[in-house]
């Protein structure tokens, strides 16, 4: 399963308005703090993965997961292999890292209000440090028509898929601190 | 908080009896595979270390917890520090974990039958491979007065503490396999 994202600086409130008119269906607000881990050996920058312990909080529920992102398969898309699961404390899973020699790199702190529309999710993200960002996002094993109906989705919100941001945010904010 | 833990090689028909005799609380049957991991850099051999995600089974209910063991601080007991967490899925925490280059060193099955007994954990080993086991198990943060405290309820059980047996059923398995 790929994971197929296209992200685009923007303000948010002329995309909720066209969420509205999409009929898109509102999931609510998550808080979510991040934390990303160097390797013992590896340079994640350079072999482009990323280990990170997520945080997060929905409806005053606190929760955490541990994610592993490969390198890059497509590059137009950002797509990318991703294993993902629950924990049930995030604090202790950090320890188990630290304790094996992955040492914290960045931290990427950010409320996201998420949308359900065709079959995508749709997430208006408030990143700290950097702004309003929408994200338009689906999981498939076909990474091509997939790819065609975010960017469609993106004309359909107002927004240029030309102005797609391929850096995450982690990469902005340490571009930003560089 | 440390784990102090007695474990001697042993029949358990007896040492049942004794636990009837003792009003031991019966805590039910837990199946046990669990799989250790070599450290990409480290030797954990050496360095005393392990990282182990263990699946459990109980009563039906499968579920899965990753666990980092730190090098011992109390060499008479057995002593070590412990960091552990639930997980969700234990199939994609081993994904990541070969992911990030961490490889499965040994697999280690055994089932355990749990009693509680004057605040300590009395479990009944049976370990493929090896045979069967009695270990007495408390945590505290005062090493001394908890090894005594075992020490005194192996007696009760008509167990020798001088027969303890010091290494890990991973280690007795990797010895029998040398």
């Amino acid at each position: 399963m790929y994971e197929v994202e296209l992200k685009v600086r923007t303000d948010h409130e002329p995309v909720r308005e066209r969420l509205a008119e999409l009929d898109a269906d509102p999931q609510g607000l998550v808080e979510q703090v991040d934390t990303y881990y160097d390797h013992p050996i590896r340079d994640f920058a350079e072999t482009d993965e990323a280990l990170r312990i997520r945080r997060e909080t929905y409806e005053d529920e606190e929760s955490a997961r541990v994610t592993y992102k490969g390198p890059l398969v497509e590059e137009a898309s950002k797509t990318r292999e991703e294993w993902e699961t629950g924990v049930d404390d995030g604090e202790t899973m950090a320890d188990i890292l630290d304790e094996l020699g992955f040492a914290p790199a960045a931290t990427v702190e950010k409320i996201r209000e998420r949308f359900e529309c065709d079959g995508y999710t749709v997430t208006l993200d408030t990143v700290a440090g950097l702004g309003e960002y929408v994200e338009v996002e689906t999981e498939s094993e076909a990474i091509d028509p997939a790819r065609e109906g975010a960017i469609e989705l993106l004309h359909e919100l107002g927004l240029d898929p030309d102005e797609q941001v391929r850096t995450s945010y982690l990469g902005l904010l340490l571009d930003a601190d560089a």
